[in-house]
């Protein structure tokens, strides 16, 4: 029930899909960075996310972003071999600097440090600063529900993937700075909500362009604040990053666009300010690429209730959302999560459906830095695309 | 900028108010609770809480609970002589019973209690149950950004007071489920924000109805799932708490209503299954006007940055959004707080505006526990109305 996931499941027609086992893709991703030269200890719990990631059908932040993260390292902005530290520490919480790691590395390392505080005293929250793309914020809090924790994060974007303008302003101030949550369950799977705190995500405007279909009032804004339908403008809107873009939650001032922005403000303040990230709104000495900020809490449950009693009425919550009577019966009410449990059962069976386009894209992103093609029969060439642009945040 | 703020804005016709001292309102409350045998220590948070919530702006959360209030005293739910214990605690947590206080006591006692454990260790999480309705989710991280740090709240509803159906569902489950969070600033003013998870809060229909405007479309919906606007029905959808309801924000599946879903479904978890509240969705035991939790956290700047650092980033975030060009040059862009702080500096000066029909109320429930009357001039008796009835959450 992700912004991704809902974005995701109508984009692929079968014919333009081929169907990789999730050993492949790993195999494929490790082969990539090693060449790359990033060292083992990175790659391990990077590759191990992105995995997960399209297992769950969160295609757009999984194999996906390797174009992305290609561009990134050719800018300089990866750190191969970085000094991951921790700066500061309580036995609460703490401060850790990536050192311009991929994001995934320290933020797995962050969640699990704040999981190891909770354990002690109850709560954990650990920051990341220059850090980069971590794939989708619901991972991280979903570490921490697999370990009997409530976990969060959050995430701040650089400068160039400001795309939210604030209610009633005309230039773009924020990333879609997404906030995750997961709790854990125990007859149930875990509850994982994660989400953009715009209306949409890019990925869901640029899948309109795909679809060639017009994009639903009040998802994209021009300067002049007026909403954006057609396809390729809205798209261009939703990703030049000065003025107009994407929708604060809510879309609109009549129906509450202030919450949306709101909560954008809230997870760059958590996740930027706290962490001291290169970006946020008003940093002056902000790179166009500089490093990002992560926010990361863990909270065991077993400190504040007896064991096991969370667990059980969070399940009892559970069951009744799903027996909640649904408006259209062919549409059954979800919670938060239901989707990418479906899809980790659906793509471990029968492997990770990936574009056509895509596999031709890695195919030549592994020749390019001499790793073996592991995704099966050496693909077509590619035509070249917009999957180079970074529509994830 | 919180949905009740922009909800009371337009409400009073100047005719139809008096203007009353902050410290007038004060003691009228303290009559009142003195009155309904209230100890002297739950009676000073409360009403503390209660004329700030007044002077910032926030009118429905106010004196305007009162008759509420009452009702709840009448039906034997609050507790005038509570014994608010810590159940259990680390340096970190603590997990609260506030013994059916009202919820503003318990709750000034549990932010506090945050504070201190985030002077200590960085975090401070503290939950509590049997509690009662707690006034502005806001009031309590503002304390913490009074005392320099970041201040996080939420709370569940009564089983009677849910009025969000999930995505989807036809049944309500959720209570408005409000989110507050505060940051501490230096050269600006604290960032507060507070919402209700829907897209707005019942107190905004009840206005269009008084005001004899149609409610727009996605803020109601009927049993069928389709929007209600005319304003008498959709209040009676939005406070009857069967079926149909206020929708989550976002407001339609198109725009995401799945997030606002998922958020209120992130604060109940958080502020009714962490704190083991009677009422959440799902929780078989729970009467129909138990006990409510809530969720309260702080963090200490300091522990993660230096001294000074992350105030001065915040101002820079602060002055750049209201630096942001506004569409319209007489909407300018607002930062979070700012309408309650314009308010505050007015009301502070000139009193707060109280209607005349609630001026009524005040003075007949004065009569009834035999409280004195210091609003003013004795009123003309009051025709009975909405205002008994519970719009806020």
């Amino acid at each position: 029930m992700s912004a991704q996931t809902s974005a995701e499941a109508s984009s692929g027609r079968a014919e333009d899909m081929v169907r990789v086992p999730a050993d492949a893709v790993a195999r494929q991703l490790t082969g990539i960075f090693r060449a790359w030269g990033m060292r083992e200890d990175i790659i391990g719990p990077t590759v191990e996310t992105m995995v997960e990631t399209d297992l769950r059908g969160i295609d757009s932040h999984g194999i996906a972003m390797i174009m992305r993260y290609e561009e990134m390292r050719d800018l300089g902005n990866l750190n191969m071999t970085p000094d991951i530290r921790i700066l500061r520490e309580t036995p609460a919480i703490a401060a850790m600097d990536a050192d311009h790691a991929i994001g995934h590395a320290p933020s797995v390392q962050a969640i699990e440090l704040a999981c190891d505080k909770a354990a002690e005293v109850g709560v954990g929250v650990v920051t990341v600063r220059n850090s980069n793309h971590f794939g989708p914020a619901g991972a991280y809090p979903l570490r921490a529900a697999r370990r009997g924790f409530i976990g969060m994060a959050g995430t701040g974007g650089t400068a160039i993937s400001r795309c939210i303008p604030p209610t009633r302003g005309r230039e773009s101030m924020f990333a879609t700075n997404p906030l995750a949550f997961a709790a854990p369950a125990k007859r149930n799977k875990h509850f994982v909500l994660d989400f953009a705190t715009s209306t949409v995500a890019a990925g869901k405007v640029k899948l309109c362009w795909l679809n060639d279909k017009p994009v639903p009032d009040g998802w994209v804004l021009d300067e002049n604040g007026l909403s954006v339908t057609d396809a390729a403008k809205a798209y261009e809107y939703s990703v030049r990053h000065v003025e107009g873009g994407l929708t604060p939650l809510g879309g609109t001032a009549d129906m509450s666009s202030h919450k949306g922005y709101g909560l954008a403000a809230m997870v760059d303040i958590l996740s930027s300010t706290l962490a001291a990230a290169c970006y946020m709104p008003g940093r002056k000495d902000a790179s166009p690429e500089g490093g990002i900020g992560h926010f990361f809490m863990a909270m065991d449950p077993k400190a504040f209730r007896d064991d096991g009693e969370f667990e059980a009425d969070l399940d009892d919550m559970i069951d009744a959302l799903h027996a909640c009577t649904p408006i259209d019966p062919d549409l059954p009410v979800l919670v938060h999560g239901d989707p990418e449990w479906t899809s980790q059962a659906e793509r471990e069976a029968n492997g990770i459906p990936l574009p056509k386009k895509l596999v031709a894209l890695v195919h030549e992103i592994a020749g390019r830095c001499g790793a073996e093609f592991t995704l099966g029969a050496a693909p077509a060439a590619s035509t070249g695309s917009m999957w180079g642009k970074s529509a994830a945040s």
